[in-house]
């Protein structure tokens, strides 16, 4: 499969504003891409509660599909449902630890909020504490822009990353710690995609070459998307590849990109110029 | 817990495009909601790419944490990696069959499509044919915006729906034919909503004051989202609840909104009025 050379993640988002829709989960399409665009595979993405055991539960069933890495978003904070690293303890089977280098960035956050004037004094109340009480073994990750600090936990063949649900708190995390730790795992694989429009033309029409393109292409995954217009056919296709370098990567979207369009125009089809993302 | 009395409901999203952060779920976020306001619960959301084996697998996971519905959406059209009902009967332990009913409507399809002029003549070819497989003891629901029906498979104790990810034809499959079939199981539960603001004070502040208004309204549950400016606090609390009627509901809402808001108050903070949602 096109993909197998990449690293894999499994993407865990905590929070049950996401469960009723209250909130659209951009964090986890941000996540994704980003992943992607290091050369990673996504494999999952999982969206569970508030909830320890339920945490827990998708903790261990991630950890059993053997991917090289999981990232989580939210539930972090100090307020008695932001109970990610204590689910994230019970799957690992170990317990949550008062972290000192964790501790000091806590306090560190607080008393920049008493020097700008935003509260009194620092006081290390249980839910501040809370913040710095990580899975044994786990490690600290500054926060930038908000209080609790991420986490890093690894195991022999595993690195869960615990990010905030907060976006610009996890984006600043995920780029300033959690960068540097995937890259070094992604080595040299890049991401190249590319989309074309054909219209004209109806999806099922294509079906066939769509499968031959992708038979005679192995490594690159084609895509289509029906744009679900009432009157014109409109489908934009999507073709994307890993490769060791973007030489390799151009080559061989480019191939399977001629061999789609003249397939299009073969059926009277149109094709509207690519636009190329990456 | 606050959403016991809810059938709980889990959501699975096929598509490589969710996955390499292409495509942004708005799919999933639409069904959270919709489900929700009819008094149901989604306990969980799954992204999954487009193959047999791996859409199979979180079929059997889902079902064996014994949900009342599952909803799937994506992976019904004709191309060859639309292989979201292959997958479901896989782990249904049940073959694919050609659907008399569900090919009637495939055709009719493409015979409207001849008539307005957008294809020569109706053709059943396989690709075509293939969105008319379904697996056995399955039955299509009728697509009223594009070709690839829905499906329903119903176990013993659970209902699959499976809806297109093309989003105009998952809406109009969800609000014809799922929503009735929902409705029926939902019974009269209802779900109720509202958030205030606060400002002026810190959610780490106020975190034993909201632990101790969900501890006083058990049925209620308060959710604090940080607003995450640099300068000024701003906490968004969403209180919600699930209830037989709209009276308790909003009676029990009502109620925890007033301790929160006292308790935000004492704190020296400000409360923003209340929007109401629903």
């Amino acid at each position: 499969m096109w993909c197998h050379l990449a690293a894999s993640i499994e993407i865990i988002c905590v929070g049950n504003e996401l469960l009723i829709g209250k909130t659209l989960n951009t964090n986890a399409h941000w996540l994704a891409k980003r992943v992607t665009s290091l050369g990673m595979s996504a494999r999952r993405i999982i969206v569970v509660g508030d909830d320890v055991n339920e945490i827990s539960d998708v903790i261990l069933e991630a950890i059993q599909r053997n991917p090289d890495f999981i990232l989580t978003s939210g539930g972090l904070g100090p307020t008695f449902d932001d109970v990610t690293l204590e689910g994230l303890a019970k799957g690992l089977g170990r317990r949550l630890q008062k972290n000192d280098e964790a501790l000091r960035m806590v306090r560190e956050k607080y008393r920049k909020y008493v020097e700008e004037g935003r509260m009194k004094r620092v006081e290390l109340t249980p839910p501040r504490v809370k913040m710095a009480k990580l899975p044994q073994g786990g490690e600290p990750l500054p926060n930038p822009v908000g209080t609790a600090p991420g986490v890093v936990v690894s195991t022999d063949n595993l690195t869960i990353i615990a990010l905030p649900g907060v976006p610009s708190e996890m984006k600043a995390i995920f780029d300033e710690s959690a960068l540097p730790i995937l890259k070094k795992a992604a080595g040299d694989t890049i991401f190249f995609e590319t989309s074309i429009e054909a219209t004209g033309v109806m999806e099922s029409e294509l079906a066939p070459s769509i499968a031959r393109a992708m038979h005679d292409n192995p490594y690159v995954y084609i895509k289509s998307h029906p744009k679900g217009e009432e009157r014109i056919h409109r489908i934009e296709f999507h073709l994307s590849t890993m490769a060791k370098n973007a030489i390799i990567a151009r080559e061989r979207v480019g191939k399977a990109l001629l061999q789609l369009s003249e397939t299009i125009v073969e059926r009277g089809g149109r094709v509207n110029p690519a636009k190329a993302k990456s």
